[in-house]
């Protein structure tokens, strides 16, 4: 079995969980595929095997966390900066399943996060002015432990994009951002989670449920957008 | 005046040319911005001056070249591995001139080029799998000169990719291939060029005609798609 891993901190749990499961003889012949540095480094230390994603016919499922999830299992990544790969091994995977606790379920993409956006170094100018006819307002990640700049995996910028009238149709923005020259990815997931457990917490009991549980749970409040 | 300026043989003239209405003194405040290392070298080397496109506010006037372009304007690009920044350049240009030979000029785009996708290495296995799935024959561009696989200036991959039933929607594949993850440009350009001149050689003579009065001037053959 061929299993995609995430990258974040909620991904880092279930791989070091995966390694757990290995190490118990619960889980067997069981290869990863790491999407970025992060999750490749977390697999070899919690022992499971890594293999490269160029080297693999097919990843069985890949498992992922979430910035923000809406109702229809559109997904908002990209605060780590790492969403590139991790959307071409979740894409790839015949399941993709995300992991989310209950506040990272949202009623609109947007309500709490930006739009992560990857882009060329050499294109960032033209692409800033473009965001904005968009709608967006944009702003170039800068570094910590680095002067300037967040610099990515693959070497290029990441520019958070806020959208301050929301964002009523995620497919058809993540579509119209990716079709600005310069642009490599970004964050907006739409059509490829398979599903999406959502961990709620009462008291020191977690309760882990699919997200269409969890919408018929929960009553929709109707003036706000974050649940 | 801001010009942007196309990479490749037919871009190479028109920056020579450039050079040389500097030179004479026919074109004064004249600053260039080039897409590519190909077209900035050129650039220094008529004695036009060079600017970077993140220092600039507008770009007025963009020349390239083109490998195929159909009656819609409609163009192919990426031969020379050049497309993602050059389609960054053009896009952004005011008036984006496009300069043919009459050979260039197609009933349907890929009648004689495949379309040149750049691929970030780490996902060219999967991204090779979803062109398939778009009807493609995907092949990954050898270099010259150089063991293995054509790099690009922005340290990718190209695949070229031939499309047998033809691109009956070249805007629709555009969007289709762009948003495959793992996928950084391709060479699809459409709704960007705003003018196309195409010129026709007749012995010794060579006519300059706007696209729309090529089209006009010659019998569209119903059989070929070559005209």
């Amino acid at each position: 079995m061929v299993v995609g891993l995430g990258t974040g901190s909620t991904a880092s749990l279930a791989i070091e969980e995966l390694g757990r499961l290995i190490k118990q003889g619960k889980l067997k012949d069981v290869v990863a595929v790491g999407a970025n540095y992060q999750s490749r480094v977390l697999a070899r230390q919690f022992g499971v095997k890594t293999v490269d994603l160029n080297d693999i016919n097919i990843i069985d499922i890949a498992f992922d966390g979430v910035d923000e999830v809406d109702f229809n299992k559109n997904l908002l990544k990209g605060g780590g900066a790492a969403h590139t790969m991790q959307k071409v091994v979740d894409s790839f995977a015949k399941e993709c399943v995300i992991l989310a606790d209950q506040s990272k379920v949202v009623l609109q993409l947007g309500s709490t996060f930006p739009v992560p956006v990857e882009v060329l170094p050499a294109a960032i100018s033209p692409v800033l002015r473009r965001l904005i006819t968009l709608g967006g307002v944009p702003e170039i990640r800068s570094a910590l432990r680095k002067d300037g700049p967040v610099i990515t995996d693959l070497g290029n910028m990441v520019v958070d994009v806020s959208f301050p009238n929301g964002i009523p149709n995620p497919a058809d923005l993540e579509m119209r951002i990716n079709m600005i020259p310069g642009v490599v990815e970004n964050g907006i997931v739409s059509g490829i989670a398979t599903s999406v457990l959502v961990a709620i917490q009462d008291g020191d009991n977690v309760t882990v449920l699919d997200l269409e549980e969890f919408v018929k749970l929960i009553n929709v409040p109707t003036n706000e957008n974050s649940v």
